[in-house]
């Protein structure tokens, strides 16, 4: 949710290229063929990543993609990885990723998750010795199609502090919902459970900005306005920012994805999840296997037919949408409407890619 | 989550009656058996409340029986209701709650989707024609004796503006999920979307104290520190607040709950969900039936042995529970840590219940 801050900022500062979203997928194809996955793999990380682009997520798009050819060469992510379903029952699964992409982990366990759900009415599946798994918007909506309401939630390295504590316990763990409509666009919930996410620090700091309070605290566990606070040890504040805020709130929804993603599917949790960049090294003692996914569908029709939810749907869109709004505010937005209108856009005219992420592409290309 | 406002005040106040747990329920059943429920149902209301009141939940106890009691007498809610299942797959249902209470109608609901789970791995049961149900917690509790996660959502009447809006389209939509550990307590989050429930102003007006900046807006969408602009026609904020610290996600969470209680089991929702007081009138052109609620349970051996999901738990509590606190903090606290404590402490020495809610319940004696 939420206009891309780094967009913004890209179009304010001109230093950028704007490149077609189809050439943009083909390249990041090559580069995952070159990297020695299969062609359907190299495609389906692909697709995931080009998603990110179009919806406005920069942070998850391209920009990634010389984060995951590190981790491969560090051999933390296996190209030919073979995703296998470990324990099972009816309308549950474990996978165990085998320290493949996450990009194509959870898309693959998404469609085991469909799949139930079109047999038994729902289907959940939690992804074990995975990465980095994209946007989770990307998995989630797979269900839309099947006129399924569509869940993804991913754990992540930790950056973030519980209420009260000064040491990061948790990721930015978010919680992804895509619900279908009828005549109007899906509603589509995709959040971190941080008051924050990295990469608004990381525009912060280029632009030598101060962030606002309650976004982050330093190493003493006191409020920071400095951008650069993560890096000296630092820490994200969870949804709340404080106490009085509800920052307990956050806590426990990213405790929740943590122990869903983590402990019911086998992986690492908390302080053990391991980070995306391969110069760190991996925690001591790992309870788990790598980093952990969970995913799920449930039928409309499970609940009531579709007509009717899709009549009430679009309803409650057309509520939300005209109501009264602030002062100095146009209009009240419906959850995963930014991402659709930047996509709009960006098919049509191109995805901008910073100087920046540009010669590190150029760099994978040499490479 | 968090120490009970309301207690704390009580205790400075002095002005309350230290009641048996066990003595209150035998009342409230009793009233319960006076509006016409059936002996099992009165029982199983009383459960609910009870168990609000020995966890410190205050607001969702005793506190609120007069309040069914006069639903019972507008004819809002039906004594002898009885909820049936009206749409069914393997692993989803939709309950017509029959305008009953909402208390006994989530805790059936529950049942069903704890039996679904036991046979598929999971369950899931939306509830339409349905009322207020006490606190969530207790039914996605349930869950935890089977082996169990549960989860609880319900939508309430409009209290809540969505980010930008000056309307209230949304309740304070509580998300409850609770897992079961090993040796350890059950982690237990509940908490509501709103960046603090009504019983919190209350307090404060009572006190004649100003509320925090970020937990209300007045009817013009400015931010006010007086707790009655509730009562002015002002809207609570979202979780998060303001948009820059992320109430777009309490929004999105808040419209996770109400779409799954109300779009889906065919329930009101936004608007239109009935107000909790008797003395307000509906909503003209209701789109669906009563309030919503949506329940379910799903398996832990679903996804990997529970030994080793136990081990992983009380390991993951462990870890939280021994990290390093901020300044002047003494202790992280794990999700449902603070109810389960109240709740010790109020089987023992009783349950406080202040003087009006003591006059409260003479006079429904009385009556």
């Amino acid at each position: 949710m939420g206009i891309s801050y780094l967009y913004l900022h890209l179009v304010m500062s001109n230093k950028y290229h704007q490149i077609d979203a189809r050439e943009l997928h083909e390249f990041t194809t090559d580069v995952f063929l070159a990297m020695g996955l299969s062609q359907s793999d190299a495609v389906l990380a692909s697709d995931v990543l080009n998603s990110a682009d179009l919806r406005g997520i920069d942070s998850h798009g391209v920009a990634r993609l010389s984060g995951y050819v590190r981790l491969w060469k560090a051999k933390r992510i296996k190209a030919d990885a073979n995703p296998t379903i470990i324990h099972e029952t009816h309308t549950t699964a474990t996978m165990d990723g085998d320290e493949g992409l996450g990009l194509t982990n959870a898309a693959k366990a998404m469609d085991i998750a469909i799949e139930k759900a079109r047999v038994h009415g729902s289907g959940w599946v939690a992804i074990q010795n995975s990465n980095h798994f994209g946007i989770a918007a990307f998995h989630a909506m797979k269900a839309l199609e099947h006129n399924m309401i569509g869940m993804s939630l991913t754990n992540a390295s930790p950056l973030v502090s519980p209420t009260f504590s000064k040491e990061r316990l948790l990721g930015t763990n978010p919680i992804c919902y895509a619900i279908p409509a009828g005549e109007r666009d899906p509603v589509v919930i995709d959040m971190a459970t941080s008051a924050a996410a990295n990469g608004k620090l990381q525009i912060a700091e280029r632009k030598g900005e101060e962030i606002p309070t309650g976004w982050l605290q330093d190493n003493e566990g006191k409020n920071t306005n400095d951008p650069k606070g993560l890096k000296g040890g630092g820490s994200l504040l969870t949804l709340g920012s404080t106490k009085e805020m509800g920052s307990h709130k956050g806590y426990g929804l990213s405790a929740f994805v943590d122990i869903f993603c983590g402990v019911l599917s086998g992986a690492n949790y908390g302080p053990w999840v391991p980070p995306f960049v391969s110069f760190l090294p991996l925690a001591p003692d790992m309870p788990g296997k790598g980093i952990g996914h969970f995913v799920g569908a449930i039928r409309v029709d499970g609940f009531r037919p579709l007509e009717e939810f899709n009549k009430n749907m679009d309803q409650w869109i057309d509520r939300f949408k005209s109501s009264e709004t602030i002062e100095g505010q146009e209009e009240v937005i419906i959850p995963g409407e930014p991402e659709k209108r930047q996509e709009a856009i960006r098919r049509n005219e191109g995805i901008p890619v910073i100087d920046k992420v540009y010669d590190d592409l150029r760099d994978v290309a040499k490479d």
